[in-house]
Order: C-alpha cells, then sequence, then structure tokens
C-alpha cells in the first residue's frame, strides 16, 4: 500500500495540466448542457467493478504461458493486490473468488483485511470445467449437464459450498459458468442435456439464501467445440425464468459469436429485467480475453449507453448489475492490465453519461437517423479523460494510475518478495 | 401438367437400374434393422414441403438480376408451376402466397385449379418491408416497430389482411417477417421498438382465428445492418410467449450469425414446444438463399435428425411443423432448383431416418463420444437415393425430377408461352 | 452553390465556440508535442476523397428502396452535388464515374462544370455485373472469367472503353471490380476461371496508357454466394504483381470475412508497394455499404495509422493511394451521409496524424504493449473536431458541414426542382 | 502388435456382408463408368497421412485436459502407437515429430523400430511458441519477428537443429509454425513484424538442403488475439515467394476467418504451384482441433475434389502434396481419434476419386450450374465405405479399424502398461 503521501507526490507532476484541461472540459460541458463535469465526475466515483482473484497472475492458452513473475500465491496476495489497484482508481472495491482455488481458511483474517482495504468479496465462482485431485467424478463429459446422476450431484454440491464460503465472507451473488457440451454431432442428447442442467440448476437455486442472485452465464464455443448447452442469451433467459426472480443473465463480452449486437442484448435483457450482471474484457476473435476496451471502444461505449438509458428510465425494472472484469493477461502485467481495462470502462460510461438523452429520444421518435447517430458519437467524441482523473482524485488515487504504478516499481518489489517463479493459484 | 403415360415414359430408362439399387438396399436395411426401406419410403411420401409463390421466378441481388424467361405472371400461372413440380416429385402439395403479390382475384378460380392439381394454400406471408404504391404511409423506417402510430396501424391491418387472404383460401397459417430495425447506432431505441413490435403482434394475433397458427421468424441483419428487431431465436420466442400458444417461431437456414450451431436451436425449440415452421435453403455467408443443401448437407442432416428425434419422442409436445422452401434462384432455372432442394430435403430426412436411435441413446448416456458421432455417421453416409426415388414413384412422379423436366423440355416451353421477358409478380 | 457570404452567415452562431475549443486544443498539442493544430488542419486540407457518382441517390437492399426525392437524374447535376460538397467541406474534388451510368454526352461541357466547381473525375469504373439493354452477351455467367470468349471480349472492350472516357474526361484510374464467381460448389472451375480472369485482365492492361493505374478489388462474397474469382487481397495481389507496375489493389472496407484485421491487411500491402487504393464504408456484418466510421471508429483509426505511418516511412514505396467513399444510402439523405463520412475519415486521419510515432516505434521496440497501446489510445481519445472544423473553415467551407445543408433547406429545394421520384441513373 | 491371425480373426464377422457390399458397389461404379471399385481401391492404398506425435495423448484447452491413461511417454512408445495405428489401417505409414519435445536421443533405435513398423519419418516441427526451461531468451514478445536479434538467433537455430534431427531420422521435411503476433493495437509494427520474419526464415532457407521443402504455414489468431505475423494464405505465399523454389504453402483446416472458401485456396495455391501440405482436423468455430470430417465432410470432400482435379491435370505443376492429420483429442481416445479421422479423409477421397470430370468440365464450360452441382453431389452421395474397407484389408488391416481397437481392449492394454496417469510428452 501507498501513503497519501506517496500518492501525493506521484501526482504532483500532472496536477497542473489535469487542471487547466478540467477547467476546459467543465466549460464545453456547460455549454452543452447535457451533464456537468461534477455529476459525471460523482457518477463515476461510485461506480465500482470487481476483479476476479484469477486474474492476478499471467493467464496463458493451450499453446503455453509466459509468467511475469511476483504473482499472488494466496487469496491474502490475491487481497493485497487488488488493494493496490482500488488505492490507485478508486473504483476496484470488490474481488471474486473461483472455488476451489480461494476457498478461505481462515474467514476472520480474511474478513479483517479486506475491510482494512475498503473491499468486499463481490460474487464467488463455481468451478465444474476442472477436475479437482480430490474429486470422486470427473467432469470429462460434463457437470450440471451431466448423464451420470452422482457428477450431477457432486456439481450441485460444490455449487452449494460455494454459496456457503460465499455467506461465510459476506457476498450475495454466486455465478455459475456451464462449460458442459459436446464435441461431436451426437456425442450430446440436446433436449436431454438442457433438462438435467435445468435440474441441476434448480437444485442450487433452492439452495440459495432469500438475498442473493445466481448469475447464469453463456457461451457460444469453448472448451466444447460442437455445442454448448447454454450458448447464447435465449437460453440463459429460458433457465433464469424457470428459476426465479433470483436468477439472472450475465453477459461476457467475448461469449458471442462473430458480428453479434452486444448492445442490442443488453437492452433487451434490461427490458426482461434479467440483466445481472458483466464479464468485460477485449474481443477480436472470439473469448480473447482481452483488456477491455482495447479492440472495439465504440461497442463498449454502446454497451454502457445502454446501460445509462436503462438507469434513467423509470418504466425498467431490472435489478442493480453487477459489474466484474474476467481477463486473461498473457503479455502484459497483469495488474496494469486491470488497470488499463478499469480506466476503458470508466472511459465508456463518461461518454455515455453525456449522451443528450432528451434529443436521442427525440431523434429515434422523428427517424432521424443521422442526427440520432450524430449525437451518440458527439458524446463518444468528447475526451472525458479529464473526468475520470478527476473522479481517481477525489477517491484518493492516481491522477494516471499505470504511470503511479510503474513509477514506484510495484512490479519489482513483488517479484523480489514473492519471487519470479511464483504463480496464482487456479493458473 | 404431364400424362401419366409421359410420365411413365419418362421413368422408362431408370426402372431397372432403380430396382436393382432399392433392392439392394433393402436388403442392406433389412441387415442393418433401424428402419425398412418400405417404412422410410411411406415417411418420405408423407413430407410435403411448400413452395412459396415468389421463388418460382429468377431472383436477383442488389446488384442485378439476370432473368431466365418463362417466369409466371400471375396467380394462376404460379399454381400451375407448383403443380408441375408437385407432380413430378410428389412432395410439393402447397404454395406459400405473399400478400400483396399474390391477391386472389377470383378465390373460386384460385380454389379449382388448387383442388384439380392437389394443392392447397400453406401459409400467407405479410410484406411489410416494401411500400407498395398505393400505400398511405411509408415503410422506410419500420413498419410494426414504427415510431408512428398510423404506419404501425397500417401494418397490423395488413397483417389482418392477409389472415382474411388465408382464410378465403383455406389456410390456417400466418407467417410474419419483421424487417425493421436500424442502419446506425442510436437510430433505434432497442427496448421502445421492441415494446412498439410486441403491441402490433398482439394486435394481429387478436385477429387470429383460434385454429391458426402464427409464424415470428427471426434474422440477424439485411435489409438493416445495424440492428433488427427480432435479430435471434431468443427473441422471437419470447414475443411468442407473450403472445399465446398459437405463436410460434419459424427458423429459416440463412438467418443466422456465422458459425451458429441450427441444430441446437431446433432442438432447443421444440423442447419449448415452439418450433412453428422452417424456411429451407442453402447458405454460405449468410442470407444467401441458395439450393438447400448444396452447401452444408451435413447441417441439413443433423438437422433433421433433430426433428426425426423428437417426432419420435413422446415427451415432446410441439405442434406439427411447417415446411417451406425460402430460395432465390439467381443462376439456376427456379423450378430445377427447388425440385434439387425438394430432392435434398428428403435425402437428409432419409438419412435421418434411419440413425439408430436406441443406440444412439446409449452411447450418448454412456458418455461414448466417439460411438454416438458414429451412429450418426452411418446413417449419414448410407446412398439413400433409392429411397428417395421410390417415393417419388410410388407418388406417381418422376424417378429423376429434374431430369424429366429437362427431356420434355418444360422451360422452353414456358417461354414460348409466356414469354422471354415475363416476370413474376413480386421480383 | 452558396454564395461565401452565405456560407459565412452559416458559419457565424458557431465560430466563436469554434475558437474556443481550436485555441485549447491547440495549447494542448503544443505541450503533447507530437503534431501541432496548424500542421494537422494543413494535412487535413489536402486530403480528398472521392464522392461516387453513383451513391448520390438513394441506394437500397433486394428486398426494397424507399427513395427520398431529389435525386440526380444525369452527370451533370450529379456533379452539381458533389459540388456542393465539396464547397461544404472542401475534402471532396473529385468525382468517380461508373460507365455506362455515367457516359459524359458533351464532354466540354462536363469539363466546363468540373473546373468551375474546382472538381476533377478521379477514376472510371467499370460494370460487368449487369447487363445493358443493347449487350450483346449476358453476364449472368461471368464477364472477364467466362467460359465463352465472346462474353470476355465484350468485357474487355467494355473496360477498354472506360479508359477511354476517361482519357476525354483527365481521369488516370481505372478501377476494375469483377463480381464474377459462381453460386454452388461445381460450377466453375476454381484455376481455369482465376486463369480466364488474368488473361482478361492483361488484355485490358495491355490498353492501359502508361501513366495511368489499374485498381483491382477482391470481394469473398455477393453477388456470388459459394465463390468470387478474386475473393481475397491475396489474390488481387498475385493478379497485380502478373500484370505490372501499374496495377494495384483496392481495399473496400466492406470487403472482408468476418473479423478481419484489415488495417494490418493494409499495412502488408504497403509494405508490397501495392495498396492502390481504398473504398471507404462502414461495416457490421459484410458489405452493408453505411457510413464510413459509423460502426467501427477505432478500426478507421488504426487504418490511417498504417497510412500515415507508411507515408513518414522513406523506405516504404508505395505510390499515392486513390481514396474513394463507396456507400449505400438506404435511411439518410445521400448528401447528409457522405459528409458525416467525410468527417468520420477526417476525425479519423486527424487522430492518426497526433500519433508520437517515435515514442511508439520505441515502446514497440521494447515491447512494451501496454505503453504501445496507451499511445495510440492517447491520440485516438483526443477530440479533434476543432481541427476537422478549422480545416473546413480555411478551405471555404461551412464549420458544420451537415448542419449547414440542413439550415439552407438544400433537400427540399432539389426535390423541388428534379422531383419527389426523381432517380439516380444507374439505381 | 497384433498378428496377422489375431487381425484375421477380428475381420472374420464382417467379411461376409463386405464382400456382398463390395461386390455391389463394384457392379454400380462399372455401370457409372468414371472410376472403377478397383482403381480406387489402389489409389486408397497408396494415400497415406502422417501422423503427429503430439497427437497421441489427450490434448487439452486452457480451461482443463482430461487425460484418459496409458499416453506414450517416449519417442519410442509414440512410434508404437502409430505402428498400431498402420497396422490396421495401413494409411498411417509416417509420423512427425515436434521439436524438442522429439528429440531422438539414440537414432539408429529410432531407425529400427520405424523400419520394423514399416514407418518414417514425415517431417519436423519446430517449436518456438513456448519457452524450454533451458532456454536462454524467451519467445514471449515473438521468435522470428522478434524485434530483439538474440531471439530471433535462437529462433533460427532452433529451426536450422530441426533440420539436423530431420537429417539424422530421413525426413526432408522441414515445417515452421509461426506463433508471432500481437494481443493489442500498437504492440507490433506490421511490416518490420514481417520483415524480421522474412530475413529469419530466410535464414532458415538458406541451412535447407537443397532436397527438403519447408512448409510455411498461416493462421489467422490464436495464440495471439489482435494480430498474426502470417495469418493469411496471401502471405504465406508472399514469404515462401521471397524465399524460393523449397518453400511451400502449409493449409491446416481450422487456422481460416468464419465463411473461408478453403477449397478455393487449395485449388489457387496449386495453381500457382506453392501447395505443399496439409493438416487436417474438424472446425467449427476456429482451431477447434477435432475429428477431420467430423462437422463439415462435404467441405472435405470438396477440398479432395481440389486435389484429385489438379493430380489429374498435367497443366499444373504442384509438387507432392505432404499431408498430416493435426488435432487434439479432448474427450475421445486419442487412437481412436486417429482411426476415424484417417477413415473420414479416405472416404472424402474415394469420393472424389469418383467424380465423372469429363462430364464436371463439360458443364462448367456450358455454365449448366445444376448440372456441375449434381455432378458433385452425385460422388458425393455413394457410400464408399466398402472401398474404404477394401483398401484396409487389401494393406493387411482391419475390415473395421476402430471396432478392432476396442475389441482387442487396446487401450487397457496401454493403461496397464503405461499407467493411468502418463502425459505424453510436450503435452
Amino acid at each position: 500500500m501507498l501513503s497519501s503521501q506517496h500518492l501525493h507526490d506521484l501526482n504532483a507532476p500532472f496536477v497542473a495540466n489535469h487542471e487547466f484541461q478540467y477547467a476546459h472540459l467543465g466549460e464545453v460541458l456547460d455549454q452543452r448542457e447535457a451533464a456537468s463535469a461534477a455529476g459525471v465526475v460523482e457518477e463515476l466515483r461510485r461506480f465500482q467493478v470487481a476483479i476476479p482473484s484469477w486474474a492476478l497472475g499471467t493467464g496463458g492458452t493451450r499453446f503455453g504461458r509466459f509468467p511475469g513473475g511476483g504473482e499472488p500465491r494466496s487469496l491474502a496476495e490475491k487481497i493485497t493486490d487488488v488493494a493496490l489497484l482500488h488505492q490507485l482508481n478508486g473504483s476496484s472495491n470488490a474481488i471474486s473468488l473461483h472455488i476451489p482455488w480461494d476457498i478461505p481458511t481462515d474467514v476472520a483474517a480474511v474478513q479483517q483485511q479486506l475491510a482494512a482495504a475498503g473491499l468486499h468479496i463481490d460474487s464467488v465462482n463455481s468451478n465444474t470445467f476442472q477436475d479437482q485431485s480430490a474429486q470422486a467424478h470427473s467432469y470429462k463429459f460434463g457437470s450440471l449437464a451431466s448423464t451420470e446422476a452422482a457428477v450431477r450431484a457432486q456439481a450441485v454440491q460444490h455449487n452449494i459450498a460455494c454459496i456457503g464460503y460465499g455467506q461465510q465472507l459476506g457476498t450475495k451473488v454466486h455465478t455459475v459458468w456451464l462449460a458442459d457440451g459436446s464435441n461431436f454431432p451426437g456425442q450430446q442428447h440436446f433436449r436431454r442435456a438442457y433438462q438435467r442442467t435445468q435440474e441441476s440448476l434448480a437444485a442450487i437455486y433452492e439452495a440459495l439464501p432469500s438475498d442473493w442472485t445466481m448469475l447464469v452465464e453463456y457461451k457460444p464455443y469453448e472448451p466444447n467445440f460442437y455445442s454448448m448447452v447454454i450458448p447464447d442469451w435465449g437460453t440463459s433467459l429460458a433457465l433464469c425464468q424457470s428459476l426465479g426472480r433470483q436468477a439472472q443473465v450475465l453477459v461476457d463480452l467475448g461469449h458471442h459469436l462473430p458480428n453479434t449486437n452486444i448492445e442490442q442484448i443488453v437492452g433487451r435483457l434490461q427490458h426482461f429485467g434479467r440483466l445481472g450482471g458483466f464479464h468485460f474484457n477485449g474481443s477480436m476473435y472470439g473469448d480473447d480475453d482481452l483488456t477491455t476496451g482495447s479492440i472495439k471502444p465504440f461497442q463498449l461505449f454502446l454497451i454502457f449507453n445502454e446501460l445509462v438509458d436503462s438507469a434513467q428510465d423509470a418504466t425498467v425494472r431490472n435489478p442493480a448489475v453487477a459489474y466484474m472484469i474476467d481477463a486473461s493477461h498473457n503479455t502484459k502485467d497483469p495488474l496494469e492490465d486491470l488497470l488499463q481495462s478499469t480506466d476503458n470502462i470508466l472511459t465508456a460510461y463518461a461518454k455515455a453519461l453525456l449522451v443528450d438523452r432528451p434529443a436521442l429520444a427525440a431523434a429515434q421518435e422523428a427517424n432521424d437517423a443521422a442526427l440520432a447517430e450524430d449525437l451518440l458519437r458527439d458524446a463518444f467524441l468528447i475526451d472525458v479523460r479529464p473526468l475520470v482523473a478527476e473522479a481517481y482524485r477525489q477517491s484518493g488515487g492516481a491522477l494516471r494510475p499505470v504511470a503511479a504504478y510503474r513509477q514506484v516499481g510495484h512490479r519489482a518489489g513483488l517479484i523480489d518478495q514473492r519471487g519470479r517463479l511464483a504463480v496464482a493459484t487456479g493458473l
């Protein structure tokens, strides 16, 4: 952790320029009228995106992994890393856990560490896509959708155990990603696999405390390459509707077929009141798990445009959405990558907050396509970085989080402390 | 129309070889036990796929159209063409109409012509994606989803009028393809466009006779290139569920994003009891509207595998599915293309009927991926053409429909009669 | 045409705010050092993008066309429309012609009109994807790749005639888009079709004046849906290499398979010295022909990043690139759409000019992925609209071209003059 | 290894049925005239497809790996496994090695083992996409394209060492797959990365013995997710042309963007005389590495149609093509998977040999799309399994290789011998 003096010193060289730009933007926004600088900064400060415990180390592909050193070796070290991120940007106040990688051994100590850093546990995530050494049954041919009752029971129990760990740690969200599917035509009976999945999810749902949310994720392919049991939002939605009001759809930006209009899905799910959560990442081809916003920043803006539009629409009865980054860091320092992702997310959000919604609604009503498009473009083109930086500063963070992280030589310190070959648990 | 003697003569040169092959295949199937030749032939004869009135002339792309001559200039001529197809293959006993292209002027005459040819009207299809000359309001910016109440009302009335024409002609299926959408981000408000669509569809549904089915089609893009109001099966399903039991989803093979597992969607919709109809065609890139089965014959087989599996599963409560070809013929003679499409459809269906389902179910239960796949492959590799030809023959048609069509010089006759520049209404 | 006084009056309400923003940006850029405001404005003013004659009217899809009225009915009226665009933005000083749609009847008059408006003819474009009424042979089954020698000869002669028209009008670029291909497996012999195409192109190339460039375009599908003879840049390049130094590859942004990294192709072609021209448009799914930059503005920036990088690299020996918009306007006023496209192009170009190239090169050498990405992002996030507006103003145009166009009620005037049902030639 | 008596016994139950079907098919083919059963069987027996050493164990995805037990722990055990495959199908007489996984420690012993089994080494494959423990420089940021001269030199030396191992073992093919690329815009300078790659390949090419072939593979994404240095056939071809006649393009069926017409690429490369090799596998979404032919059997047939067509065309000067399976086995027994893949390959090849080429050429010349398509379809629909089985039998193998493999309980034997947790080297 950095002292506030240290952070102050790190910001010092940038303050004058920041204030110059922030003041100018303030004037520009005042003329524009759609939103004030201070108002946007306040919204940005409120926005928090959870960090997954498994994204703190170097990821990899099936072809290899090139670790960068200093990776966290325990839940405590993972919390330490997230605490640093949160200190730098004030926007990462939660951590998502993957069970069994992050089973807490000393719950009280974890809670104390979290509290000291102003953090909390965002959600627990089940893992039924890998076999753990002590496991009775293999998930090679599926888990919640398995043809074998014993396998399904084991997977259900694992999910219920996850909820238990979550209760100990004070979270209220359980996330299920179902990797089940098939690699070949004929391997799996589509309707029966769906039905078994529904029954397994219902058994988990029954164990869900009444103030919890259960998020059901979808993905069209990988790790199975012919079919996935929950390939698309339509399937997730149908499952959630069959489960009950506490079941919600989770959208991962990398989990779509080529050319999918994701922002429309987001709008649709909110219309149904079933958008439960987001996994942010960047994608060019598939589940590439790159830095959020690095490939398609305009799409990210359009997604936030839907989120803001719904949030401001009293007719939409969608509950609060859980935001999380879910990325894999192969060539960048994971912590830098997470700071960049958060920065891109806040940038997209700030732009979406600047959209002149009454004017947009009027242009849409009038079918003035050119004007409607231009109103979105206008907000997208504004350089909102002063707003994001101001939000960081007001939260006690760094005007330029990545630069500050580099300036203090944080990675070198981690390598010294944890070793060059440290491997994050679960990777 | 051909006399039965003429058809008999056309078949004569092929009979000996056909009987040789059919007998051999009968023996092979008897050894195999999954299904008998006679049983499959009977199923094939029962299977009927409707011909859309608009597919009887040369289609085209936005870049041009190269008509082949002799196209039907009226509903009567369209029925004449379908009658010939049905005579040749015994599998095309219905015709789908597009309103206003096919508004009948003399209903009794149409009914008489249909009855004489053993045909009926499969469905009526609305057209709110083009402006007709006498139309009060333009669909340039949408129809059922339009922001203008008058436009929506006009589109609803048009759909109700379609139902009226259908009642006159004795069909019980109304198909809605909603071309509405947007070309640019911001142009259309996603949630409100969905809501207006739902309300418009509800107004049409209210006018639906209680023994009718209303089919709701989806398509991810084209003619709009940023968003379509009903882009995917999930949206169609949600709309149908909101409307009532008579609303069903229609699957067009060309209306999916790249790499979509369509057979899984088919299985899913049947699980929900909501698969209402099919538009068959062939696709390599998008809505290419090629000959069905010409590009991905294995996918077509896998789709029929789902249909057969559901049909034989008493737990599936999906109503009867309406089958139609919906293709565009740019470089082939449209009638030859339709004969080829029907042949490919029957071929895929025959193969699906040969799957050893108990063995497949056992392999699936045992997670024996290699065996399960092999059981599908086994059925797919059997050369079922003798079964299809036998079905044609038993129905009084041609052993080789395209060859017969060519042999009698049908196209030349049509050109003589209708002219080289005849253009099918609606094209 | 507008008088300069009129333009001055149109700009008046925006001048103060523009100067405020331009001055601020100038300061910011001075601190940044990579490029000065004045320098960028000068580059923007130099940049010219040609307007295709066929994009001045409403386009359409195969499903319909919704004309907006007032479309140009002759080459003279097309030049008039481009003249207005150029007056408004100073960036559209050329027009691309499609033969036979734009065959000049009075060459001297055309030249006079062009000269008066400060315009010239950018290129001639052949059309062998449609049949013209007086044509001896049909292109239904191909043109330069046809199996029939007479068809190929006719297509070659048409291309040579295009060059002739171009010589009369003073252009030096001939563009060939080859729509040839096949809709079904087996229809076309791949190697022979390629060879015939090569021979036909060689015959055209032989007729090319020594100071002309011949551009060879590629496209993976549409109007053919199984194969195109020139589907990708590799094929275009191979053909150009076989023809000679005057043959160059033309990149159309909509002519790629899903997920293609187009900016890499641009860089690659420049490495080979074979990037001859650009067709700008916007694409979400395929050849959607939307407003350039409306869907993927970051990709457009990355493409300009390659163009700027090459232009500043003395080792790259790529000749000057011909820029043209090639879009279809279905729901917007075509002239507004072209103004928006040009604005988006200049915006992307301005951002690319702001990239700190020495710093980027250093980050790339050091494999500092996070920093390298951030250097691009930094340029992309700057709001460069004041630079683009200043370029317009210095060129005597409108600070806000679309707003000015609307303000003067130009479309209403065109409808009055040309009629509501006027249809642009060729559409 | 199985004794011939054992194989004879395994075949016994199937012989009568096989002979019945083979005789019938012989008659059918004789009537058809395009090819005789005996002739096709002879061609099938000549066709050999190499087995990659790395495909003998369970593959996996980045999400997990579910080993099946009994995997080969050494090069000797890998050769043993391939020997069994070859004994069963007579079509797998070669093995491809990946260096350093398969560096031979006792060359003479390897050669002896190979000779005894009738096998040889097909090719050596370099690995510069992973770091080996003893390696001086990391490939994290590239190998042949690295910005660091020392990394490039190390990668070049590794490739030259591969050639050396290949010479010891008597192969004459070196395969380079370049995993280099970038994950983010800006990370890599496209032109310079290409140039460095070209120079590195030239250095390897210089070390290539004059009777060797160097294969250059391409892939659009993975393990890099923004750009790959060699993403497409156009880049591979350009590199090969710059290197010399011994450099050839290698096509991997899974290495293409969605909807790519791969068969056309195959035809094109043969036209240029640059198709050097194939990596067979099955793909639904990307580099899925499934059983060859399991997802798109018609596409596999169309590819073989191109290969056969070229082989029979005296004007094509393409050298012999190296065939290899390159798949990953996640849910099937790897050896069963390889037997199935080979079976699918031979099936596609047999069908392609049955195409009536003179008739097809005539239909293509006449632009008879329906007939041309039908001629391909006719060959595709024939059930050629008796021909493939006969080829197996004549080669001394099993009529039904997978069934025989299961019958003898081979996997159980391997598990007994090698252990349940044996992991193939390199996995």
